[in-house]
């Protein structure tokens, strides 16, 4: 099969090696042939078609396509397979040439041909997820007791540990193995039909070719033929678009944390990697680049692939080509992202110190709520709540410690000594169920 | 609570009026006051609040709230819950004032009930889902052996049965009831976790309360706080898209059997529906125009709630927000997709004999395949592709039936005699596999 | 006209009240009676209909219209131009009852409704495009020479302005105006055409109506009826998401800014306004998270519009009424962006001081880009870039002022001394053609 | 340069060949060397670099660049720019190397190559604008006159003609036309801006360089650099969203009338073209199918350019890599609609013949309009709907032409005598103002 040798120019960078040779036009035609030979196998064992042209048909599908002629005469015929038929059938011998094909239509290939590659993409996808998954719960295990401010609205809020928020993006990802168990048997089956969808050119064959053939390809028989129900395909898309939030909202924390500002963590090293053109001292993050770029390209893609299911009758106007370019780039996309977001996690290099430096910014403010809620049960929740806010307005405006601000009100006093105050104002102490919620998120992980 | 009485313009006619509750203003207000309700009872029964407390706050959340003031300060503190617990404080007796949202955030009570109203929804959809897939599987019965044209990119194709395209259109109904049992377990979970998800100002309670919590809203316990880990809710978006493109793909189909041109199913009548305001002839089909623009419209709403994961931190700036207005609207929508479906096909009316008349359109051209396939055996699929084409060609330049051109082949003629094409020709004989791919389809749907 | 009182929950938040009003089921129906009532009296003008027919027409449009029954009548008629149609005859004096709605069809008042809303909602937006270009332009001005960190990648980079930033936001705003001018002939503009989009009813008197009824509702008159062309309306939903993106860029852009570990900007404060229900010290920036918010949600709502241009023959079946919903609610996010965005930058709190001391925070490692392009006369870009990455890494390692570690390179020194260096360490030294640029972006605010 | 010798598989089907080549990695990769060796000679006239200095750069740039290393560097530098800089350096003579990317950025070279990448495809677009323009005018032209009836909703409504539905997707792309001439001298500009977009490195040489620069490359000058302000590129991007609707709405119309239950037009035949390989006899609809799919998949490609222009600072994280293979796909496949449709309209074959047939399929029900409105003026427009909804269901019950139905009525005889319905039952005598709008459309294409 004469390819093209060079790699398209971004997917070294945006997607995983794997899923780009699944995902490439010969990984599409090389299971279009697979198809067909495996057709041809089932048909001989059913008694539809002879032995020999079965023989002759698979030796065919083993040989070399000329892609660039397949291409060409894609454009005439309106997809590949027809063109791709009749070029196999050309290097077929004289024993199986009747018989290419026999009884399927050019959606059949081009859809089990679909199915497989997402397949192998799943396959490549759940290895990736649990080295994800391992990587996350090492960090989150390691790091559960690590202070560090927790923000919100991207102001400072109250104290968590790093490990929390880890746990947090643990449990995206247990999730997302769990729908991907729950997905596969749906999606993952044979498209026969034939040219209407009834197998009519089987004749009461059909289902036995069908099983024969779902068997030898690995796949599940499906109820029906699914030329213009695509729910499964998109069912597959929506994985790889909630997936691709799930890794976008760890880039989105990660980037965060690395802005010179914040310094709290900062992406692996390697030679050669990150660096700017124009400013020597800079170390870009470059897998959060990626993976905030394909989540930000994944919601469009998911939308046309929705939009892609409103096909007409036996075999839709449009809709159906819709989804040549749009699925596969969707997974090229994800793979990247996942690909990117195991590196990331692996490398990730902490800054202990400047998590606990960037908690204490504030001058105690963050622990406003803790010492409201041990205010509450004396004052009522308003009105401790109005307390702490005079305090920590004098806080800011007289740029002193919350601490002293707290010190200094008569009606606190009244209610919170000097220890209570020492207390309240430990981050550590006021962390609450982070312990449970960060051993619920790692059961889930094992 | 005073609300508006004036339904939404387009509300009626879109949106079914059970969702258009739970998703009104009112539903979310109403289930946020739940909440709180919940929220102190649980706490008491843990021991955090006493139990009068929780008593004054049931019973203040069980009073009107007026919504215009509600909706004027929501504008002001950024979002609803703050000023919606200021005026539940306001209305609760004074044992209670002190304990109102006790340990909660603004983004645990707005959650939570999202996901109240969305298991509402869901139960709605539900009901909705199996009344189509029984009027579905009827349908489907009692047309499998109704034969009509298959039709692929618009063109005729092969014959089919209208119950073979009713069971393709069943089958996605039966999966999209599956989906929805894997995913409601995994979705339907309360949200609790304070201002920064570590719920802190409980102390060590917080397992308990959440336990409790969740219990009394009858939701499940998530593994921790999901304030920016939007997976679950996206999940549900994303069924509302598949679920609306297996919908658009019925409408559709029955959109183009309802052309004039076309005549072979019709919108049932009611009074006053689907009248042209000046074509007094014209029935139109209001269920399939508004099951079509539900499907165009959703696929931009999924793809709004699959950018909207990317939340940064403790809790998002922007992406969260974006979610207000839009999943709503996406449930909204999907509701009245259903809603109309339902009505469409229990209400279809079918008329066998114009699928009779169309299938004979082409003057036995859908056959083809049929005698090409007969042919094949003989002289391989090629051959009898080229042999079946030329007579295609002749049978339309001369305008005569494809039976005659084909009888005219003398290659034809030593393979195929006349009983052989007249058989060849009975669209009812070329049916494949339709009876078992429809009881296939039947079988899932019990 | 029976309303409803109180505002949807989420609007006075995220909407412009003016556009809100615009937008709203009574701002449509009002403007759908206005066409009426035009139409009457362009018809009486052209000899049409009789005068006192259009009289009691007028007259009658001008009566409250009950939305409910409106509403309810509209879910059987599947628009709610026909039953207005037959509420405002049941309404008209006898004279008029003939002549009602004559020789429109239900597309016709809708869509010129929809034009007359899309250009009260345009004049909203240009005043508040002025507005917001107004106050980039004073800001910038204000701050053009206010040294602070550029950032690439969230990184520290080089330095900048902060005017310099505000020029480029101000630049964004500059080319929305001037879109808006161009677009504004082309898309407000008359829909009248009559069922099939002939005006065949009104025989040779077609062009004559059309002419006096464009002008009585001073819109322009389009070459022929477009029902199905939509890409006029498209064009308002693109401006839309263009501008809301440029929107996004400058709420980003602050939002990131107003980090509690930044704090170069906050926005401004108000009573009530983005205080936190739990902690006490934060004022959230409320601005930002609705503009960010729209930001999110708007490009769906594009896609949706773009989606539904594919418009069957004279009247589209499903995409058309995927408008219904869609543009109403992408100019009501619009306009709160907007406003949002007025408010934010003329309110906004800017702190020099801490622009000045997140400059110097990486001990001068930004300036690493001036050494480089002073060395590199001397030694090539390329060797410069290597030296001055090597004392990058040494003033990181060693935890020094890069100055310092530069003072340190004997090559180096033999190009640049002690004066230079003091030189080349001044960020306001090295701000290139800032000055150019922020005048040209001035001027065209002009 | 090597480059990839086979075509990607679906372009020559789904994308215009000079686009393809325009919107390639060499395409790219061609375009970002012209901007280097542009560079170096405006630098040069500037005085920044010395000449020879300029002149080797220039020969290197015109080298071969091996795409395979340069897209393995590009993953770990996070972007093309900075190896493909390293490697123009590399093969750079001495006089050269220290000046080569002098005061750039990456995201100079790299957006200003896409703005020529743009500039490039736009030309391409506008020679087939008006190449199709063109075909669209002679086709109004020729069947201005051919009465055809106008659908609805997919109902038969009221007569047309052929001409006044060219003259509708003539209009489109006439306003296509207008929007990309006042698009043009907005979005075709240079980007030059160096690291932070101040140009600091060229000291007080930026604005001169910058003028020269944009000069050689026949661009415009911004008004300053615009690494994080995307509107321009987000606006060629709705302009190709805008205008893939326009087209697909023609293709939706073609395809509708091709089916074979309507027969009106077929798309012109090729050898090879549009055959199915199991269906003889048919004719796929090729070019609708691929304009078809292009209107599904751009929306949601626009939409993610729309949401990536939320770009932080003075370089964006994510949302501008977000941008590398959303925007070529997006033009890649405009150009692909744009030149099948060209292909479609100048091949289409017109049946007349059908177009008569499928007017009179109705029994003359689609004339109720013209009676109704002729009869309005006697009973008023309500009563005279009620008399022919009356006539029209007894027509239909009865199965009679409505021309009869009518002259039974008595109250409709006391009004309109045997001539006034015969001429009232003529399709052409009931086009209104077709001939106007045809006019006016036609004028403008000129």
């Amino acid at each position: 099969m004469m390819m093209s040798a060079a790699p398209a120019l971004f997917d070294p960078l945006m997607v995983d090696p794997k899923v780009s040779a699944i995902m490439s036009d010969h990984g599409l035609v090389t299971r279009m042939l697979g198809f067909e030979a495996a057709l041809a196998r089932a048909e001989a064992k059913a008694g539809v078609i002879p032995a020999d042209a079965a023989k002759a048909i698979v030796m065919a599908a083993a040989k070399d396509i000329d892609m660039t002629i397949l291409a060409t005469a894609s454009a005439l015929a309106g997809n590949p397979a027809i063109p791709l038929v009749r070029m196999l059938t050309a290097q077929t011998a004289e024993a199986g040439q009747r018989h290419v094909h026999w009884g399927a239509t050019s959606q059949d290939v081009m859809d089990t041909a679909l199915v497989l590659q997402i397949r192998d993409c799943l396959e490549v996808f759940s290895g990736n997820l649990e080295r994800l998954q391992a990587a996350l719960a090492t960090m989150t295990q390691q790091y559960r007791a690590t202070p560090m401010i927790g923000r919100t609205l991207l102001q400072h809020a109250l104290p968590t540990t790093f490990g929390m928020k880890t746990a947090g993006w643990l449990a995206g990802i247990n999730r997302a193995i769990e729908r991907l168990a729950e997905m596969v048997p749906r999606v993952l089956v044979l498209q026969f039909g034939g040219a209407a969808g009834t197998l009519a050119s089987l004749g009461a064959r059909g289902p036995a070719v069908s099983r024969e053939l779902a068997q030898m390809l690995g796949l599940g028989k499906p109820v029906l033929p699914w030329h213009t129900q695509r729910d499964r395909v998109v069912e597959t898309a929506c994985f790889c678009g909630i997936l691709t939030g799930t890794l976008g909202k760890i880039a989105r924390d990660i980037s965060l944390m690395s802005q010179t500002d914040v310094g709290e963590v900062m992406e692996g090293a390697a030679p050669g990697r990150g660096g700017s053109s124009t400013m020597p001292h800079k170390r870009n993050p470059v897998s959060c680049n990626i993976i905030l770029a394909t989540a930000t390209a994944v919601p469009g893609l998911v939308a046309t692939m929705l939009a892609s299911q409103v096909q007409e009758h036996e075999r839709g106007l449009g809709a159906w080509a819709a989804e040549w370019r749009t699925l596969p780039e969707l997974f090229r996309l994800t793979s990247g992202a996942l690909l990117h977001c195991c590196t990331l996690i692996e490398g990730l290099e902490i800054n202990r110190a400047r998590m606990r430096l960037n908690l204490d910014a504030t001058s105690g403010l963050v622990m406003a709520e803790a010492v409201m809620m041990a205010l509450a049960p004396f004052t009522g929740r308003l009105a401790a709540h109005h307390l702490v806010e005079n305090a920590s307005k004098i806080a800011i405006s007289e740029n002193i410690d919350l601490r002293e601000a707290i010190a200094r009100d008569m009606i606190i006093a009244q209610h919170l000594n000097t220890d209570a105050l020492d207390a309240l104002f430990e981050p550590t102490s006021y962390l609450g169920s982070v312990d449970t919620f960060i051993d619920a998120a790692l059961k889930d992980a094992k």
